[in-house]
């Protein structure tokens, strides 16, 4: 379920390691590490493969994914001073989301949603007077738009500081919490529609899965209102006007986002209970075709059976009409019933 | 379900645009723009097809409807100095409702409710000295007793100014919700009725669907409180005294919104409760029927089984009394069966 | 339910009203009004029919019933110097319980509860220096004790202000909240012992309106707490040290009251528990019955059925014991199920 | 239920009385007071019957139960200066937890739990300036736990002031609370033995009581932690170090009260579902039973019912293997069944 | 249940007690008290058996498990200067987590987690200028890497003061909580995969088990959250940078803590709901089956029975294809009901 089966090892293997200690504690196949340097000015913007120092006095994005090489890791954030200490959460990827402030940098830890080709994951970003370093467990395409709105010609005219590129990236993010609320919620309305529908097609495991992809969303996206609460109003960074003014908009969205997760949450509940009424609802079905097949035969059997004991002397078991009469009898038994049955509705 | 087919993709469709961007995220197929202009003051009101910034003097309503024209609306835009990043937000549709303050402005963005002729949609409102716009997806007629408020003799005499046409125009808003929190409160009575009284005519998907439509309402009004609040305690606009009190009012309002939304949300709740149980009413009764009928004939039909039997020598079989007294026994097992369930207060 | 069938209208026809304006929203047969003038100081009180500013050195409280005549209601405003917008209110009978400051008075909006003879009305009341106005939808005996007190030689001693006055008003609101809660508990306990006792008289429907009986307290009855905790702090109004000292005891049991609705809420929702199980054992027993007569008289009937068959050579068919035989062993069969029934417990 | 049979008559009885009314509201059989005198100082501690002023130098704690004697209680009060309004909660026996500050004294009301031997009942306690009272609706032995500490010969040594004393007696109270709630505790681990291993032998009715009773206690303790945080942080008295100390020490109490209580309704909420869940496991078994029967015998008996038809010409009918052919056709399809039922694990 | 069999007496047996009075109310059979001093700086530490105050300007932590040498304990207590009040807590082996300033130390109460070896016991920690003692029921190994910690060659490089061993302690009570709550989401999604795939091998009392188990991990850290936020923030004592770092750390983790236990609880919550379903499902299943043979053959019987009566004319008796095509008539009956269930969807 949510493809986290290594997962509950973490701790364990992490458990009585001494803080502040690099090892990677996540899941054990660990991608190589690939480190990309981005250099932009309001001139546009480079890329070179691996990290570089060039240009210092551009703007710099450092973008690493895949965690096995530390060492390579560790040199970069060497050359931005990064502290041991915020280096040590790169690693342990089951952080909860956090942000947290340095002398001359600061540090956002997100999670990553899940795409079809891989999994969860944690992405670190380090901003700084100029630069921002992202670390990210599993190379992915998530931030090629930040890429493409560097080279923007549009972009080039207002100048993109570390702050405004550092929103970029959380914007994706948060865009992609966005995503998959709307699928959720897709999704949510078209359980809705079969669980009315056709509650045959449903089983209660079903809405059950769907209920904790929303759990898991919205623990995911809780912590997130806060953070950016606690970064537009924090005295410990000077964001630009127009920097916060962005995310006080990424704000509003999380805002959005705990009130649909919290929505959706309720409605798949409801789901449940409307799918436990349909068996309910089924079941009488059932039970009154049984009951209706009853109570019309088997007081017909029981008359068959009287004319069928073996007295010598029966009434009327030899006259001609006899046979006939007692056909017409259930016959007539039969329609009564019926007619009993749809009086008290039952068809 | 909601009319919101589309809404799911909406996010999909905007992720990954810079920030800043208008494009128009909503529905496809957009309404075309129509605006007008209202120039009133404490004389009377005049109103203008299209933009116009004629009698500078005089207080301005510039009402907008539909986005297909997007560069007309950035001209009037422009006009009043209105920033980008306050327009972006006019053209996604999806905005949780927010209050933003500008410089020389700010805007409020609201959900208009859907009515039997067209959608939900966003309002956006634009407050500055002596201006106001408002802007909506689609033309309705809900401005109208606002357009009829400026012309009305009594209220030349006080006068009018943007906070309190603001004012007016949210009123308009609120009122909407108020209206359709009485229908679904209205709704609510009236499934509880059928629920207590004809149970059989109730399915758990209405009950549901009624559910449904209160959470939605809930979610829309959840934030219009802390708005108002926050509206009524700002320092960055000086409303007058008397639009406070009006706001207050509203805000009254919203706090009765969502204490209905509330007690509306349990109520149905316990509705589902109160059908589930009915359905286990009506199981209950069937199976009595059942098992009154298996218990009473089954045991006879033994019983004739039993004489019906080949065996050449049975007791009584050759009296002739023999099928009247096995035919009054039957008939003394049913009085004594029928008065055991009696006892059991089984009907 | 409830009493409110016209209620749902009320904002439909308030729709798109101006603010300010005076007309009277409520229930659609509106009372006659009726104004009383109290006057009274130490030496005692006296009451006028009709409203009269005779001794003006005294304490005087209006007490007004009935909102036919707007206009007489007016005048009395008008000599108070009450402001439109405060009196709107009063006309608007759905208001939410609300507390307003104004400069030389300010107003309380409470609910009354419905009694036997009259539906569940707004008590609309006005303090200023020396005067109180107390204006209710219809004539009811609730302030008669208050009338009393105001007699009362006790009371002469010490000197009853507007404050006190008010203070002896809103106890008497808050006095029925209290009666109403205990008769909720004393009818959920009812409630309890038939559930209990004999599940058979009770319906779901008769629990759930139970339960909306109390969400429709809880909801009238929330904001009072914080209403008094704000009329206790505030710094607008200079209430003297007896005076507040009563109205935190008031505000003890605006507390006291919804601790009270909410153990009585999740009491009765564990009530519908409690009878859902009771429908669920009930239908287990009846299944018994049911099994128990089927699990033993139908492998009886196949029995006799099998020698009932027309074969001509048949084992002992010819035997003259041979019917005995059989009769015994079925008597067998009956009681080894029987036992077997016995150890698994079944009766 | 819980005893309190009398109680919901108690606010109509106390409905319309003037505030500051010394009348009794309690259980109409009220207990003759009983005064009691401790006076104590750092050599000991001395008991008199009946109220006295003698050594006013030394501590004094006054001890009283039984409300029966109001003017007696009266005078006591007036040689410490209570106000009316003070001794009015004390008559008023269904007050929620309080505290209030006086000018010389402050007052503590609480609840004391019902014991095999008497009801719940109030406490009221008044503390001052070396001296406390402590008045009881019964007379029961809590306090002489209390007693035998002042005498104690290690308490000497310390200089127990009023406050202190003011603590033991709060401390009594909650160490009832307490041990209520491990008593509770046990009950729901009992009750939840019974739950899973014999489900016969609980009823719905069983968890709905002890669920009611975890309610009860939960709304009595709930105000006490506020209560408690109140008294230790406030400017009005000036408790001593040590005290406040233990007063912190009873307030985790009350934490861990609440946590308890709420723990407790949660694991007994979940009870309910296992017992509907045990109800439903039975039915089943139930139902399997009868179905197994039914699917076997009935479609044999069907068989026999066909050879037992008086058609003159049946094949085999005349073979003299021919009923025992029918025998073992017969065994065969129980056998095919059983099989089918085995596979299917339906035993 | 939970193995606390003996704890509901624990507040029975401390009832009454004197607030100080040092005495075990734990469980009945105390552990032996075993004392170790580890003595260490930054060129290393080295560990006594006992008590020893030697090296008094190196860091020093007291190591002391088992309570039965109250004695011994009082005497290391008195060499710190510990408050009476502050060691009762550590014999109350009860005590909700709590953090207490005194005048030259802070004592910090937590619990640590029952293992397979030993019951949940209680932790009490006092942290002075260059000393921490730490104090627990029984002797376990959840210390050791701290000690190792203390020995490692990395260590001795930066100064590990007693507030830095401080967080070494807490940290290692935490990650057995990280590591249980991981337990318990894999017994969860263990418990999910069952309910989904193999109910029939579940039973509610499973699912109630790992329910009360995640609610006792959610009380027990429950406190944790605020109480760390307590110790950043507080201004009683001064914690390095570098610790207050590492508690930010873990503070982060008790927020995980108390989200995953709110997600899991609300999992196991649905996952009750679900097996509740899959009963539901299984009876539907079985019922289907009986009624689909009852309603087969019950009309069949009645056929049979119909020939069976003993008439002397009845039609086609005589006849030789009579048998043949009353069969062939009972197998177009079976066949058409068969049809008839296909179409019903039925299986």
């Amino acid at each position: 379920m949510l493809n986290k089966k290594n997962k509950p090892l973490l701790h364990k293997r992490k458990e009585g390691m001494r803080p502040g200690a690099l090892i990677y504690v996540g899941d054990s196949d660990c991608e190589e590490t690939r480190i990309r340097t981005h250099i932009y000015d309001s001139e546009g913007s480079t890329t070179f493969e691996g990290f570089s120092m060039e240009y210092p006095e551009k703007q710099r994005w450092i973008e690493i994914s895949g965690l096995s090489d530390i060492k390579g890791i560790v040199l970069v954030a060497k050359e931005f001073n990064l502290s041991n200490l915020s280096l040590e959460d790169v690693f342990s990827t089951d952080q909860r989301m956090k942000l947290d402030y340095y002398e001359t940098y600061f540090s956002l830890t997100l999670r990553v949603l899940d795409t079809p080709k891989k999994e969860e994951e944690q992405l670190s970003l380090f901003v700084g007077e100029g630069w921002v370093i992202s670390i990210v467990e599993h190379a992915s395409d998530i931030f090629v738009p930040v890429v493409t709105y560097l080279k923007d010609t549009q972009t080039k005219k207002k100048k993109v500081d570390a702050h405004l590129l550092f929103h970029a990236l959380v914007d994706r993010v948060v865009d992609q919490y966005l995503v998959r609320a709307d699928e959720l919620d897709q999704l949510t309305e078209d359980m809705e529609e079969l669980v009315v529908n056709t509650p045959e097609r449903v089983t209660a495991p079903d809405i059950h899965k769907l209920k904790r992809k929303i759990l898991h969303l919205r623990r995911i996206t809780l912590p997130l209102k806060d953070l950016l609460a606690n970064l537009i109003r924090t005295e410990n960074i000077e964001l630009g006007k127009a920097t916060i003014h962005l995310f006080r908009d990424t704000s509003d969205h999380a805002l959005w986002l705990n009130e649909e997760c919290e929505m959706l949450r309720d409605t798949v509940s409801g789901l449940m209970e409307v799918y436990l009424s349909s068996l309910d609802v089924k079941m009488n079905k059932i039970m009154k075709v049984l009951t209706i097949i009853s109570t019309i035969f088997i007081p017909l059997t029981f008359l068959t059976g009287l004319y069928g004991m073996n007295f010598i002397h029966m009434p009327f078991a030899t006259q001609h009409w006899g046979f006939y009469a007692m056909f017409l009898c259930c016959i007539l038994i039969v329609i009564l019933m019926a007619a009993w049955f749809k009086k008290k509705r039952w068809w």
